[in-house]
């Protein structure tokens, strides 16, 4: 029997689209050819320094076509793909170098120095890689040179449940955990992802969102497969966003709903032509109904949305252009509230709500949303206990959101057993937030929740009552956690309590209660 | 890690929707919730039975609703799914039910009598089913009871690579053999048909094409998975064809070249609506531009190609919708030359050509379509030998057609290293048809041969030197072929050849000759 592999999709669009535009990254436009030249010579080029099969590549970057090269060169010959979040603090990206023992880091020109930093900090990582666009550095190996070396790897049997990738979330525990996803798991989510969202090799998508980031991560190989044009830009902002769809003549992107929100501040030029724009993904938290009707109204597009998740590689249920024409045109009630969910399974994801005794809940009924499919992962790197938490045995995933299905068959999420917050797209785990604000001497009780925010879809508050005579203030406490944690998990707003915080009979705090106090406000 | 299984695509059906029409079967009328509860009552029913996991159910009956319970029921818990080509003699079904040791055999009322026969004829045969539409004679079971016991299996493991269909394709030995098609085989297919057909829960299908085929059977689990609906006709008229798309609102369907062909001759009576209809597949063999074009005009309707076989569960390559208008607007010479390709390979199935050596040959260049994916076969049932020619072991399957691939991807089947014909969508093995007519005393020498037709793509012809001194005619081989194999396999033309037939000089009979000589005449 036959083991997928991620390298399929590339195969398949060079013999098939060899002369099309895969990658337009500012002046750099390669055809699939060239990419595919590319990416054989940047894995040949990881035998020649020494990476062997499960060894870990780390990319520290914004977007680029570094980035690309690397979710398709690294797994190629069983390399372990290591992306992580440019907004992490050092320790944070110290942490999870050190727990993937990366061999090799990407940085950009942004990077560069903390790649230094992190060159001597950790003790696995071996080589540094300079990806540009300015000239590479002494003191780094050259991306340029690793990717037109054109020395081919030795042939390894590489494929199905072999770990392709391991992507950090945070964790309930506080630290940031690698979810270890396979070929397999990777190719199921392509699949799917094409099923969901229809792409063809006339599609040319828009990587604005963090590549590092599962939630543009999702269509990276699903687009390669059917040779579509993959358009980089290094990040986000209205102006250039806009721009680039209509100078790339864009028809696909991937979007946060706060990015939304920023587009719908800045808005669209009268010049600019944004027509080829056939449609919008959107992800991470669903749009409120004005907010859509708005974004629809400004870019003119389908709309399509996936909820997923990291575990889940990620893609677990799927809002269709139909379901988003229906709801917005405001006449069915129905299907207008069904904008508020997270649409409904997509086909080869099985899901399940359970109680807390793992029993399947009626429809309308708050459970936890369990999660089977060849797209789920392998497990947790390192983390035996919180592997065998998440995946008990039984096939499916514990995924600790908590949500129903309604009787059409979608999904709500209604809350996160796991204390999440997701600010921005990105998600924030309280419990991080909370350790990082309780290494601070004069905290006696802390608790962070999420609060409603227009802009960031969740604002991170923290409710602190301090030990007895301290005259701490919310500012020196949101300087204390910023050297700890990364920027976005900073708590926006830190509320000084003179009383303690409210508890259950059984001593926990009711963050609940406060999280209902603090939106009301 | 979670297995998948066939079960999950009538889970997600009914969870989604339950309330939609799901079958369409003459006067029956199931919702995905009847079709549910009778999948499951039948699940649990062939425990009743005694029936286990890897047991044999074997259909012999036309396209009906059972079929579809059929197919979705019977690997419901491990069961093994074997449905039967009516049109096969005694003698090849009593062969097929002894191989495949089925337990089980469903009929309708017009293979009621040869399931009598078999019952009586094949040793591990205990359960004659009648699926009506009839009153249930007393000694059959009555798949009516079967389908509203109500009463579920006991819970299995099921799934992966478990055994889900063992589906007989003729023998390049003269023998039917059983290709085993796992769980996974079967959902990886289902996914691949999405990817390249979109079926929606829109959409209603028309099963009119053989059920018991997989060039049918290649939407079955697709189409159940997003809860569309399967509209059944008992098989193939013109007349009954278009009367169904019209009473219906058919918008997909799968012919055979051979039935459109039919169609064009019989026409579209006016009355008619039949503007449903949004796209034909058709498969087997590519289409003459001029029969795609009238059938075009006809049909007023998008086209798709899928080339395929049993062992790929089955499809290999895939032609679009885009491919077919942009050949049949025909001023563009190489995408109306690309018409009698069989499109490129689907998104999961990788396909190579490779010489005698096994080595990868440049495009252009003739050889030996190898085939990999997740669809590809488990193996032959009882035939080690032949899996291991066809399976090597480098998860690359030999598929004993030859072809060639074009600069732009796209696959043409030139010839059949397997020595078959298909004519009218069935595959007929020469050596299955020599093999009969060397069974009459008076032949000495018979080569059979595939030969262009208009109406049947192919038409199976002899070519017959008798012993010195026979008078034999061709009416009486007809006749003897008649008793030994399927109606469809008898030679449609028996050459008699005074002459001994011309030989290699290794003393093969070189059929490619005899094909050319007929085929211009």
């Amino acid at each position: 029997m036959s083991r997928v592999t991620v390298s399929s999709a590339l195969e398949r669009a060079v013999a098939l689209f060899a002369d099309r535009e895969a990658v337009v990254d500012g002046t750099t436009r390669w055809s699939y050819d060239e990419l595919d030249r590319r990416v054989r010579s940047f894995d040949g080029s990881l035998d020649g320094f020494g990476l062997g099969k499960g060894d870990v590549v780390a990319v520290l970057a914004h977007n680029n076509a570094a980035h690309l090269v690397a979710w398709l060169g690294t797994p190629r010959s069983g390399r372990v793909l290591n992306a992580v979040n440019t907004r992490l603090s050092f320790a944070e990206l110290q942490f999870i170098l050190d727990d993937s023992e990366a061999k090799m880091l990407l940085v950009d020109d942004a990077f560069l120095e903390s790649g230094r930093r992190l060159l001597a900090a950790c003790e696995s990582l071996e080589h540094l890689v300079h990806t540009g666009p300015g000239p590479t550095p002494d003191d780094c190996e050259s991306f340029e040179a690793l990717t037109t070396a054109g020395v081919g790897a030795r042939p390894v049997e590489v494929g199905g449940d072999d770990v392709a990738g391991v992507f950090y979330t945070g964790g309930t525990t506080g630290r940031p955990k690698g979810a270890l996803l396979s070929h397999a798991n990777l190719m199921a989510n392509a699949k799917h992802a094409l099923i969901c969202l229809g792409y063809t090799h006339r599609d040319r998508y828009l990587h604005a969102g963090p590549m590092f980031h599962l939630a543009d991560g999702a269509s990276t190989v699903a687009l390669t497969w059917v040779g579509g044009t993959h358009v980089i830009t290094p990040g986000f902002t209205p102006g250039s966003w806009v721009e680039t769809v209509a100078a790339e003549r864009v028809t696909r992107a991937m979007l946060v709903p706060t990015m939304i929100t920023m587009l719908l501040g800045a808005g669209v030029p009268d010049e600019l032509d944004i027509s080829s724009l056939e449609s919008v993904l959107y992800g991470a938290s669903p749009m409120p109904q004005a907010v859509l009707a708005k974004a629809n109204e400004l870019l003119g597009c389908d709309w399509c949305q996936v909820y997923g998740m990291t575990e889940a590689a990620p893609i677990v249920t799927f809002m269709t252009h139909e379901d988003h024409r229906l709801g917005l045109r405001g006449d069915d009630a129905l299907a207008s509230s069904r904008l508020r969910s997270a649409g409904r399974p997509a086909v080869g994801v099985d899901v399940q709500i359970r109680d807390s005794d793992d029993n399947v809940v009626p429809s309308g009924q708050v459970g936890e949303i369990v999660i089977r499919g060849e797209n789920v992962m392998l497990g947790y790197l390192h983390r035996l206990d919180e592997t065998t938490q998440a995946l008990p045995g039984d096939g499916w995933y514990r995924s600790g959101d908590m949500g129903y299905v309604d009787e059409g068959g979608y999904v709500f999420v209604v809350d996160r057993l796991k204390d999440m917050i997701i600010t921005g797209g990105e998600n924030v785990y309280s419990t991080e937030v909370e350790n990082a604000l309780y290494r601070h001497g004069d905290v006696q009780e802390v608790a962070v929740v999420g609060v409603p925010d227009e802009q960031w879809g969740e604002a991170v508050h923290a409710v602190v009552h301090p030990r007895p005579g301290s005259t701490v203030t919310a500012e020196d406490l949101r300087n204390h956690a910023r050297e700890l944690i990364a920027g976005y998990k900073v708590p926006r707003v830190v509320h000084i309590a003179a009383e303690p915080l409210p508890k259950s009979g059984a001593g926990k705090i009711l963050k609940r209660n406060l999280r209902e106090e603090l939106s009301s406000e």
